[in-house]
């Protein structure tokens, strides 16, 4: 079992029979969902799930996972993934594309659960550039806004084709580079304010858990 | 001449050759994009429009202002209405559902226009309802938020038909009473943090001018 399988089965673990379940997005959380319909089918649970994206949408109707909406329940549990976590458990998401949706279930939920692979924790946040997703009009100015504040910005370009990433939304995808991340909560409250910024990849004071697949096993860290 | 028709009028006449011109969306900016399509025929003059929303696109298109678009260009000059200005020049927008392009044009541009009628002057904003565009599937969430702050929100419905409107970019309107505004900068960022919430209708510090038509004539209102 590798390392993102062993955080996701383990996530798997703590949905209880009768919850309504957040299902992240991404390649950690694949196997969570896979797990979870397993669970489902075997033990007779009655769970069902909000997915956060097309992704994980497909991947829930695939393992048999009832779906529901935001518009009928509420949520009890998220599990999503994570491309940064730090030690007060902020996070970087958005990797996948997938995090202003992400941001909206997982904020919701009583409780918000991350599953990593150990590579994904670090002692500061913004290893890795922070996603932002906007209105494709805007993206000109955003890029500049971002410039001006010293930021390094580009649009996510699609690998497969000579064109942008689109989300789920319609929208574009810039990341923005600001080196490590000094105040992260600060930092996602005026990224949001810059007009034609949907939403941003930061997500700060919200995790309840985090459970880490790592060679030494799977090791569960709370908020202090 | 009506009070919206003179203020729309005035504004016209502020636009110089060769500026780049963010057209503003609502029945006040509509006197103010014809009459720019005239000064342009009659004058020749080498002036581009930068719509906020289709409706403005469409007129500035039957206009014959040549269009083009924030990819290309920057914004010298922004032309919009407005549903409320209080004493300071901060507005409430979005009445005509366009505040997030609206916004995205007007704090670009170089130097931002207001034009109105004598009516939507107030001593203090709030006496309308603060628009929000939300993602379609986070509303009944960011509903709930809003209502545990305090204020009284509803989901904005079509007027022609029994569902709700939609955005130029695919997205609900929440209107959302505060009562009257304490501190409307404050309120424009902390909606803004609110998972699944584009952008919202209040715009504080980011005008240079009001012009507005009344019965005593066009005022010209700047910043103090």
């Amino acid at each position: 079992m590798n390392l993102k399988q062993m955080a996701g089965y383990e996530a798997a673990l703590e949905i209880k029979n009768g919850q309504i379940v957040g299902l992240g997005t991404g390649s950690t959380t694949h196997y969570f969902i896979e797990k979870l319909g397993i669970r489902i089918k075997e033990e007779e649970l009655d769970i069902m799930g909000i997915p956060t994206s097309y992704q994980s949408f497909f991947l829930a109707r695939d393992s048999h996972i009832p779906i529901t909406t935001l518009d009928e329940h509420d949520v009890d549990i998220a599990v999503d993934g994570a491309d940064e976590v730090d030690p007060d458990l902020n996070l970087i998401k958005g990797g996948g594309a997938a995090h202003t949706l992400e941001k909206i279930v997982d904020y919701a939920a009583d409780k918000f659960l991350v599953i990593v692979d150990d590579s994904k924790m670090v002692t500061k946040l913004g290893q890795t550039p922070v996603p932002l997703e906007v209105i494709p009009s805007s993206s000109r100015m955003v890029l500049n806004i971002l410039k001006e504040s010293g930021a390094s910005p580009q649009i996510r370009m699609a690998q497969m084709k000579d064109g942008p990433v689109v989300t789920d939304h319609g929208n574009f995808v810039i990341d923005a580079d600001f080196g490590l991340l000094e105040d992260a909560s600060k930092l996602e409250k005026e990224l949001n304010s810059i007009p034609g910024v949907v939403e941003n990849g930061i997500f700060s004071n919200v995790v309840d858990m985090v459970i880490v697949g790592s060679d030494e096993g799977v090791k569960k860290i709370r908020p202090v």
